[in-house]
């Protein structure tokens, strides 16, 4: 391969792969691509409705993102396309701008998934996936929990054949409420039907399956298939008994045929207003479809390249933005299936692409007779089992700050909506952060006795000297806790006290930034106007290299010693004895 | 005193220190709050100027803040009232709500201060003044220099006579050039004479009132009334000349008296939305006045109390948003004037409100024929002092992290304005120290020959173990480095190498949030995958009582050992024997 490959191949990992392709891969990636098909075509109609858009837009969304990340991708098994979450994300960031139903919706929404794309590009191009450090355990967790209520809630609309409206937990729970005694008795039987049929498939229909002779695999693949089965029941039901005209709601006619490829027009001030919200849209589409990747690529022993995930995540919603759909991640449900099918490279995604193309060419007018309470019943049970209530529970056993923020994500997403959620997470995590950061572990030290060491005077029988304090700061100087350093250093010296040097060891630290070094400066100048001097000990090289391009070298009142030991007997020699034995000097104050 | 007046004497330290009063502090503070009054009068018209107002609403900013500070605050020398930047923050956010010179602007002013008082007064009472730790000094040093920068060029249009507009540099910059060929040249004869007027007495008219015989102190004393000269001066001659005839702006009629005393209207939309931009005020006055009280309290050993300050600059606010005031806070320069002139407690301020006060009921009538020009003069004078270049090259010299921080900081407000530019540098501060985080300093260690001593491999000459790999990470473990810890633990062990056992030196961690944990279930996962073992060792006390509310103590695949060599001996038993001699035992490749 010529350099030039290389580099090519470096950003596009299907050329690593696609050389060693064979007949073998082929067959298995086929049979997989089947299965996922035939599992994305009812999700993908339900995420569109979550996000406020057209059936179409869901498996158009389905297509050139699949191919993408089969170039882009560097998991074997995971399935890109729409998802609950971030469909709930798109609508919020949608409806801020265009009324639903309208052209405007479906074009801001292209725009959408566009300038997602970009972000996710541009995160790649410049190595930031580190951004993703930001969102934690617990906020990710109490986000998708949330997420998951508040996505079964707005769909209960569907489900009672009401029209309800309304972005956070509070407006829908009012709204249902309200439109309750409007509920439409054959929408709610047919919902309630599916959810029940949905619900009992999960627990009852492999070992029904297995029962009747199947093997385990195929048993699990095809009870994957039972929301498929749900559509083509209530479809038959409302064509049979038309239920359109008992005012059923149905999807109604559907465009035949594939995507046009367009750019989105572009609109400054909506592309600006669309870029914070595609900011949080794609950290937390890149979190949710790199933790499934890793997961499923740990099972293999294969590894994740987190910044080409970015470019291909990129890739990926670029394509959905000029061709027809919305924001797209990878799934969880449709990766596992993917990789319990057998599916061996990316090449398994492109061939679930084309089956996805095949269903809208031809199979979009069977959709016309689908109620949308079909859809909303199979985005319940499928968003239900996003709801971690032990995860909560975990959390609040093992730290409150972290239950701190998962509440504060979980009360704004009910609240405020998923962003404003998202929001008060990060800013609590951080806010969590930074105070605990502002009090450092720190401990006064004395040397254990016949040796060279210096521990904490609370947990060791160790030396002191009544005229030096000496003490140990545990972390990182930083502008968190540069107030907290400079009380420390000058309360140890309290007025009129015997101490007459402050001893900072700073074994522990490994940088000092700007705020911190000029609490030492001020710290030093307040020792030094009650005559006390401030000495530096154990400073390791790189923080020492900082400290020579400032001039607090220069200005510090006392001295750097190389260690603890040898600045104790320089500061208190009668106390301290050159080889390590304490003198029995208790008698004599140094000072 | 009784336990009731102990409460009201915590959180009003007046009460402490008034019983003490007696004639020499009296004296003291009498003469120190007359010099002070001479300074503030121009001072306090100069802000108004800046924040948009009107010149009476800088004197009565300066009246009762003083008196309520005077009781809540615990420096004796601080004097609060306006200052330049946060008068350039107040005319910023009050001018996205109403236009200059009307009265809307006056009441959305009143109102922000108001709710800047509230805020503060919240954050004290809930004892948050850590908050300003998030400013790293870089931050405030740039923002300091930049905002000095911005309030300087929005001033030139009263230097040169002009209508100029912008909210930051470049927008000003543009306008004044559009309208330099429309520059009033008595105007500008007046605004440069003035400047070079308080340039020149910087530097000389202390020395000569020294060769005309006067005493050190008075003489720099009375070099800070030249502002007053100044506006003296220019008055006569607008006067003398009928100089508002040839087109002169002077700032005309003002009313005479004392302020109304009036709460702001509760008007929910407006305070809402100034929520934000008044939390940033109060955060940005509370560091600039602590950062002054401090650095006088420390040239007399006294005390500050934060979390005091706080509630005293928060109920100076209020009383500013009830008496016709704007947001205020501690200064700089009159703040050691007053500790200069002797000042020796609270009271001084309280005295100097009396003099402003005297000033706004009797003396507003002269100010008629004061020439804008002059007091643009006087404030660009006084708020070039604020900048600080020599502090831009020690930063970058000293730490390019937080240069970037600084240069986000200042070129944002030069960009974007004062608002914008905080939040860049707090921002990126952040960025950047989440980003250093998520890479914490590690070590694979080893034994040290005949110690129970393990030390980085790197740097000393360590005894290790084929089959078993030690690290110790150097810091707490929580999400911004949960991703780097998974990776460094499974890293250790590579498929198909010699490697059976990980063991993490948990001797430098003393916290584990539960991102980490996730991270550490998920390494142990990992690695159990390929047969290896994850082994803990030396965690510290609150770390294992936190673990032992999680069910990773029953997750992990190997022990928690007490120390690392109890580990080495027990894991690799030929090699690292008991006495801490180890074996001569390189022939045997334990796995």
């Amino acid at each position: 391969m010529s350099d030039v490959m290389k580099l090519i191949g470096k950003y596009a990992p299907v050329l690593r792969w696609a050389p060693r392709y064979n007949r073998a891969a082929l067959a298995d990636d086929f049979l997989a691509a089947v299965i996922v098909t035939i599992m994305l075509i009812p999700q993908s109609l339900a995420y569109a409705l979550i996000a406020g858009l057209p059936p179409e837009a869901g498996l158009y969304a389905s297509i050139a993102p699949l191919i993408l990340y089969a170039i882009f991708g560097t998991s074997t098994s995971l399935a890109v396309g729409p998802v609950a979450v971030i469909s709930l994300m798109t609508a919020a960031t949608v409806g801020d701008f265009a009324a639903r139903g309208t052209a405007g919706y479906a074009s801001v929404a292209l725009a959408l998934a566009f300038i997602v794309g970009l972000v996710l590009l541009a995160l790649g191009l410049l190595r930031l996936g580190f951004l993703a450090n930001f969102l934690s355990h617990p906020i990710i967790s109490g986000f998708i929990t949330a997420s998951g209520v508040l996505i079964a809630a707005s769909q209960m609309k569907h489900i009672l054949g009401v029209k309800a409206e309304g972005d956070n937990l509070i407006e829908i729970a009012y709204s249902l409420g309200a439109h309750l005694p409007a509920t439409h008795l054959p929408t709610l039987a047919i919902g309630a039907g599916v959810i029940a049929f949905l619900f009992w498939t999960r627990s009852n229909l492999k070992p029904l399956l297995v029962g009747w002779g199947l093997k385990d695999r195929p048993a699990a693949l095809l009870t994957r298939a039972a929301p498929l089965l749900a559509i083509i029941m209530t479809i038959a039901l409302v064509s049979i008994f038309r239920l359109e005209d008992a005012g059923v709601a149905i999807v109604g006619a559907t465009p035949k045929g594939l995507p046009p490829i367009a750019l989105p027009d572009f609109d400054w001030p909506l592309w600006r207003a669309l870029l914070g919200p595609a900011l949080l849209i794609a950290v937390i589409g890149y979190v949710e479809s790199v933790s499934v990747a890793q997961t499923l690529a740990a099972r293999r022993r294969e590894r994740i390249d987190l910044d080409q995930e970015l470019i291909a995540l990129g890739a990926s919603n670029v394509a959905a933005g000029v061709a027809g759909g919305f924001p797209v991640t990878g799934g969880f449900a449709r990766s596992v299936v993917n990789f319990d099918a057998g599916a061996r490279t990316p090449a398994a995604g492109a061939f679930t692409a084309v089956g996805i193309a095949i269903a809208a060419m031809y199979l979009t007018p069977l959709l016309f007779n689908l109620p949308k309470a079909t859809l909303a019943a199979t985005i319940i049970v499928a968003v239900l089992s996003l709801v971690d209530i032990g995860a909560i529970r975990r959390t609040y056993a093992y730290s409150k700050a972290d239950f701190l923020a998962m509440a504060a994500t979980i009360l704004g997403v009910f609240g405020f909506g998923v962003e404003a959620g998202v929001m008060a997470g990060v800013i609590l995590s951080i806010l969590l952060l930074l105070h605990r950061a502002s009090r450092p572990h720190s401990a006064i030290v004395g040397q254990v006795p016949g040796t060279e060491h210096f521990r904490n005077v609370l947990r060791h029988d160790v030396i002191t000297s009544p005229s030096v304090a000496s003490v140990r700061i545990d972390g990182d100087l930083f502008f968190a806790n540069a107030r907290f350093v400079e009380d420390r250093l000058t309360s140890l010296a309290p007025d009129g006290g015997p101490v007459r040097h402050v001893v900072l060891m700073c074994s522990a630290i490994n940088s000092i930034d700007a705020s911190a070094l000029d609490a030492l400066e001020s710290a030093n100048r307040r020792l030094n106007e009650n005559g006390v001097l401030l000495h530096l000990t154990e400073v390791k090289g790189p923080v020492m290299d900082a400290l020579k391009r400032s001039s607090f070298l220069k200005e510090i009142s006392g001295k750097i010693f190389l260690s603890e030991f040898e600045a104790m007997n320089a500061l208190d020699p009668e106390r301290f004895r050159q080889n390590g034995a304490p003198a029995q000097a208790a008698a004599s104050p140094a000072s």
